[in-house]
């Protein structure tokens, strides 16, 4: 008795995925070298040496039963005191172990966040362009996703669109700052103003709307700016905090999701954490990435090299006359296409070998996202095919 | 909106978490060397080397943006094909990679195994006595987990039960051999006559009925003999499996799920476990913890000490005058109580500083369960507590 949900969601594949097995199978018959793959947000600069000693350290230093041993269902207590001393200290916290609850990464992060606060049938707002795994992350609870259209002048938040959808089945709201795939930072204005709106709401609605605050890309703000920490504009906030992207350790599925001290529920919730993850069979991320990374938990990948690529394609994209903000954060570009339909321009991109990624499923039609974690000697080779592509396709 | 459902689970917490918590409050009194803590199914045996050289290896001398990188929803292609290659030349198998789905341990395997042939109001069948993590595992699906009551003779199966309990709506049959917490293995009769029966009935209700195996203990068995591989009796077997015994590496959350693949929808099923994957975050087990298991995939921890301590507890055992079966694989060893209440029996026991687990919970009243994971010289040390205990309070 095959479930038939399942089976439906593949053939809603994700459009990035699809974009990056193309692009693979180009590379096979070119070389990769020639392949400008903007597809996949994969970090393209190292994890950071310490993390490697750590690792190492670790695995030559300690006693490999307790090393691999499992970890306690809310996470190893050393490590949930390393993660909140360290929160405390950059944000002016007052978070104490309880309040934290290490996850494989935001992903599963958000999908605990999500079956935590929301039930079948209550409504997550989101703001577009929004990150299209969040479509899976609430459909499989039972809720429904729904999206704010976006601010395509700031790439900040409609509020008047956003007062008007919100009501009283809404249980969450699901926010992405440094935002993929924009790469805007909510400043301190855009959150004060939506914690105002949600704690009016809270109290017409007479029940809590949580704010749930996806922050992978947190670490990576440009131009030595930092993100305002979500967390301290709201109380009802839920942090879901991933190092794939600050430390470049995707593949090891470790994060932590931090709940506002003062929520009167933090505890709680955390607690009810460990209980999802008994059912969805998520029991911890792995004992030795939760200890290799409280050893580094202040320190980051070199994200010099994303700065250098969002300079040379801002650049180069205002140049050639496309519509596009400055980000300010991330290791994405999101410019307007040349022409109304994303998805045509994105494949007359192709036959140049530029691998671009539509923005319709991130909500916003006629953009596309570009992701510039790659060398910046490959960025660089990219520029002249940008141009070129541009001036014989669209006269550019 | 705190969601009611995960809230009621923390008042249901594992009575042997709770039983392994009073067992650490003890240490912390007395020493844990005067604690007889035979609570958890921890393992007690270090990873073998060549596992701990392969982490060595994988970290010093791949570059660390592809070893830390995204692995493929659906697992790393090499991972994949190493596991099904190895399980082939040891079983006689012929998995292809696309049978493989490289998974967080058993706990994952067994939850995504249910996500994907169980829905809502679906019935799962076990056998007592189980793992009561089985409830959260099938509860969360919104399928219903039903017991068949236990052969305390062999602690087989109770064929005249099992057949009973099967109806229309029996969608999966959830085993776990060799057993947690008995000790027994299925044998090659017992394998056959439930692939018997599953063919009969499945053919009578028109359609599939999946065997869940669970298999985290499947290296470990006694005496010089095997397991026989569950998945060669029966197609539609789905086989969970974990490294967390085998390797002694629990904390690591590594194993894989195979579906037998001359089970017509088996590519299927694992192409359907990447998108629940997506949905409840789980997003595959880590990329360095998948590479280094494939490199060592055939080897084991040193399980002698396990045999050893199963020696000595069933020879105490049996001179005192427990009603035991002598376990042939696992580390646990599951003996009839010296009075109808086995929670007053742990009860006692608690003040020689024996942790012992009642197994009302495992679906078996009556009994208790010891998990004799621990050095062979602390076992020594409590076999004449265990008489004193059994003298005193019931003058054996």
């Amino acid at each position: 008795m095959i479930v038939q949900k399942y089976k439906e969601m593949l053939d809603a594949k994700s459009v990035i995925r699809t974009l990056a097995e193309t692009a693979a199978v180009r590379a096979k018959e070119i070389g990769s070298r020639n392949v400008f793959d903007y597809s996949l947000g994969n970090p393209s600069v190292p994890a950071p040496a310490c993390f490697q000693e750590a690792l190492l350290s670790l695995v030559k230093n300690e006693d490999p039963v307790s090393l691999h041993g499992y970890s306690p269902t809310l996470g190893i207590p050393s490590v949930k005191k390393a993660i909140a001393d360290s929160l405390n200290r950059r944000f002016d916290m007052n978070y104490e172990p309880e309040h934290i609850f290490p996850v494989s990464a935001a992903a599963a992060a958000i999908a605990h966040a999500l079956r935590a606060v929301t039930k079948e049938g209550d409504e997550v707002l989101t703001f577009a362009p929004f990150f299209p795994e969040y479509h899976p992350y609430v459909d499989l609870t039972g809720a429904v996703l729904k999206v704010v259209p976006p601010d395509t002048e700031k790439f900040q938040i409609r509020f008047d669109a956003f007062e008007e959808m919100l009501h009283e089945k809404t249980a969450a709201v699901l926010i992405n700052t440094p935002n993929n795939p924009s790469g805007a930072v909510y400043s301190e204005e855009t959150l004060q103003r939506l914690a105002e709106i949600l704690n009016r709401k809270q109290k017409e609605y007479g029940h809590d709307i949580f704010l749930i605050s996806d922050e992978p890309y947190r670490e990576i703000v440009f131009d030595g700016k930092t993100q305002p920490y979500v967390s301290r504009f709201y109380v009802n906030t839920i942090s879901c905090y991933s190092f794939s992207k600050a430390l470049s350790l995707p593949g090891e599925r470790i994060g932590y999701l931090a709940v506002n001290p003062a929520c009167p529920d933090a505890a709680l919730i955390v607690n009810m954490c460990g209980q999802i993850s008994r059912g969805i069979g998520h029991n911890c991320p792995t004992s030795l990435m939760q200890l290799a990374v409280a050893r580094v938990l202040d320190q980051t990948a070199d994200f010099s090299i994303y700065e250098k690529n969002r300079d040379l394609l801002y650049q180069c994209l205002t140049d050639i006359g496309f519509e596009v903000k400055k980000p300010a954060g991330t290791f994405y570009i999101f410019p307007k296409a040349l022409e109304e339909d994303a998805v045509a321009f994105c494949q007359k991109a192709l036959a140049y070998d530029l691998v671009l990624v539509p923005a319709d499923t991130f909500g916003c039609p006629g953009y596309f996202r570009m992701a510039y974690c790659m060398d910046t000697e490959k960025v660089e080779r990219s520029l002249p095919v940008l141009r070129r592509f541009a001036r014989e396709v669209y006269g550019k």
